[in-house]
C-alpha cells in the first residue's frame, strides 16, 4: 500500500467534509440583513467546526510524514478516524441549529471525543509498526495534548447536559491547544517527558 | 493511459461517495436527545456502507497496484464499477430511512451485488491485459471470496423480501469476510486453489 | 502552470459532478418497490449522462496527455469546459424529474453542446500553443466526431420540442460514437482525413 | 510539511465550492422553459461566483509555485483563504435567489472583500517565509492588483445598500480586472512599481 494513495484519498475525504459542513448554514429566504441573526449560531459551530477540521487535516499530515510503510491496519485505522470526522457536518449542523442546546452539544462533544480517540488508536497503530526507534514516537513524546483532548471532550459531554457554556469552553480551549504556540510549548514538555 | 491519473479520479469518486452518504442522515428538527432515535437504523446502515467503500477502496488499490499499462477497457470497467458504488447513498438511505424493510434491504443487495460483479469484471479485464504470468491472476488465485460475496448477496436479494434479518445478516457476513484476518486464510486457500 | 495541478483540479470538479448527479435521485418516502417506478426516468437519465461526464473525463486525458505546457489562456479554455459540464447535474435532474419532456430535453441537448463546443475551443487552444507539429493536431485530424456530435446535439435541441425521441436518439448516438470500437473507425478516418 | 499536499488539499476545497454552488440553482418542479426565468438571476450570480473561484484557484497556484518550504503559519493562513471560498456558495446562493437584493449584495461584496484580503495575507506570509530575495515579492511586485479589488469590494459593501447595481458593477470590474491582458499591463506596472 503506497502512502501516497492514503494521503490523497484521505485528502479527498476530509477536503469534502470541511466544505459540506457549510451546506448546514441554509439559505434565509427573505432577503434582509435580520435574516441572518439566526443563522449566527450555525455559522459559529460551522467556524469551530472548520477550525477542527484544519487542526485534524494539519496533524494527519503530521502523523503520516514520519510514516514510510503503510500496513492494512494503519488504512482501517485511519478509515476508523474518517468515520468520525465524516460525523462533524451532522453534529455540527445539530448544535447550530438548537442554538448550543443540551443535547446537541453533548453529542458534539462525543464526536470529537471519538475522532481523538480514533487519532490516538492512528498514531499508536503507527508507532507500533514503527517499532523500538520510532520517529513518530520520539516526537509526540506521550502525546500529553492528545490525552488532554479526550478528557476535556469528555468532561464537555458530561457538563453540556447541565452547563453547556462549560462544553463550549472545553471545545474551544482543546482547539486553542492545538493552534497556539506549538514549538516551544511541546519542545519543553517533550524535555518533561523524556525526563 | 497514466495509471496515477486514473487512481486519482477513483479516489476522488469514492472518496465524494463515502461522504455524501451522511447526508442521508438529516439533522432532526428538535434539541433532545430522543431525537436521535429514529436515526439509529440510518446510522447502522451508513455504518455498513462506510465499512463497504472502504473495502471496496482497499481492494481497488490492491487491483491497480500490480497494474503498469491502463487500457481503455479498464477504464470503462472501473467506471462501471464506479456507476454501483455511486447508488450507494440511495440505497443506504432508503434502507436507513425505511428501517431495513424488505423492498430496501433486497434493493441495498442488488446494488452490493452489481458492485462485486463489476468489481469482478474490472478484475478479469486486467487479468486478460496482464496475460499469461499476471501477477494479479498469482494473487487473488479463483477469488474465491469475490465469487461468495455475489453468491451472499444474491442469497440477501432472494431472501430480504421474506425474511430481511438473513439478508443483513448476509451483508455483515460478506463485510466480515473481507475484513477478518486475510492473509492466513488467504494463503492456505491459494495453496488449495493451486492443487 | 504545472499540467498537474491542472489534471489534479479537472479531475476533481469531474469526480464530483459525476457524483453529486445522483443526489438528484431523490430516496423516496414509501417503503415499496413500487416506490421506484416513479424514478426510473431520473435513474436513465443519470446513467446517460454518468457515460456522458465518463467520456468527458477520457476525452479530456487524452487532450492534455499530448500537452506538456499550460498556458494561461489553456487554463481559462479548461475552466469554461468545467464551467458547462457542472451544468449537467441539473439539466439532468430537470430531464429526469419530468420524464423527458421537450423543454427540459432541449436545455439538456444545449448544455451537451455546449460542454462539445467548449471541448473543442480546449482542444484548438492546445493545438495552437503546441505549434506547427503539434502532436494533438495529428491524433485527432479534423476530429469529425466531435464535429458530428457538436452537429447531433443541435439536431436534438431542435427535434426536443417536437418530438424529443428524436433528441434522445441524437444523445445515445453521440455517446455510442465515442464509446464503440475507437481505434479501427479512427484509423480509417483518420487516413481519409489526411488524404 | 509538503506542499504537495497542501496543492492537493487546497485544489480538493476549491474543486468542492466550486461544483456545489450549481447545487444552489434547484430544477424546478414544472416541465416549460418559462420556469427557467425565475432561475437567471440565480445563474448570473453562479457565472460571477464560478469565474471567481476560477480567479482564485489560478491565482493560488501562481502564489504556491514560487514556495519551496510551508510553515506551520502558512497552512493557517491558507486555510484562512479557504474559509471565506467556503462560504461562496452560501453568499452566491443568497444574492441569486434574492435578484441582487440589496443585503445579499452587500454579503457577497463582504465575502469576497473577505477572501480577498486572506488572499493578501497568505501572500504576505510566504513573502516573508521567503526573505529578502523573495520572488513572489518580484513578480508580484505591490500587487496594486490585490489593493485595488479590496477596495472595490469595500465600495461594493457600501453601495450595495442604496444603490446596488454599482455593487454589481464593482463585482464584474474587480473579476475582469484579474482576467484580461495580463502580461502588458502587469508587465508596465511592474516597472513603474520598481521606479
Amino acid at each position: 500500500m503506497s502512502k501516497g494513495r492514503l494521503e490523497a484519498f484521505s485528502d479527498g475525504v476530509i477536503a469534502i467534509i470541511i466544505t459540506i459542513m457549510v451546506l448546514e448554514m441554509k439559505v434565509p429566504h427573505g432577503d434582509r440583513l435580520e435574516e441572518l441573526v439566526p443563522l449566527i449560531p450555525t455559522f459559529l459551530s460551522y467556524v469551530l467546526s472548520f477550525v477542527y477540521v484544519g487542526i485534524y487535516w494539519n496533524n494527519h499530515h503530521h502523523l503520516l510524514h514520519t510514516c514510510k510503510v503503510v500496513t492494512g491496519i494503519m488504512l482501517w485505522a485511519n478509515l476508523h478516524l474518517l468515520f468520525w470526522l465524516s460525523l462533524f457536518p451532522f453534529a455540527t449542523g445539530w448544535m447550530g441549529e438548537n442554538h448550543f442546546a443540551a443535547a446537541p452539544t453533548a453529542l458534539y462533544g462525543a464526536v470529537l471525543m471519538m475522532a481523538a480517540i480514533a487519532y490516538a488508536l492512528l498514531e499508536h497503530t503507527i508507532i507500533r509498526a514503527q517499532g523500538q526507534d520510532s520517529i513518530l514516537k520520539q516526537s509526540v513524546g506521550r502525546d500529553w495534548k492528545a490525552k488532554v483532548s479526550v478528557l476535556l471532550y469528555l468532561l464537555a459531554v458530561i457538563a453540556a447536559l447541565r452547563w453547556s457554556w462549560i462544553a463550549d469552553a472545553a471545545f474551544v480551549t482543546a482547539a486553542l491547544l492545538w493552534l497556539i504556540p506549538d514549538r516551544r510549548i511541546e519542545k519543553r514538555l517533550g524535555q518533561l517527558n523524556e525526563t
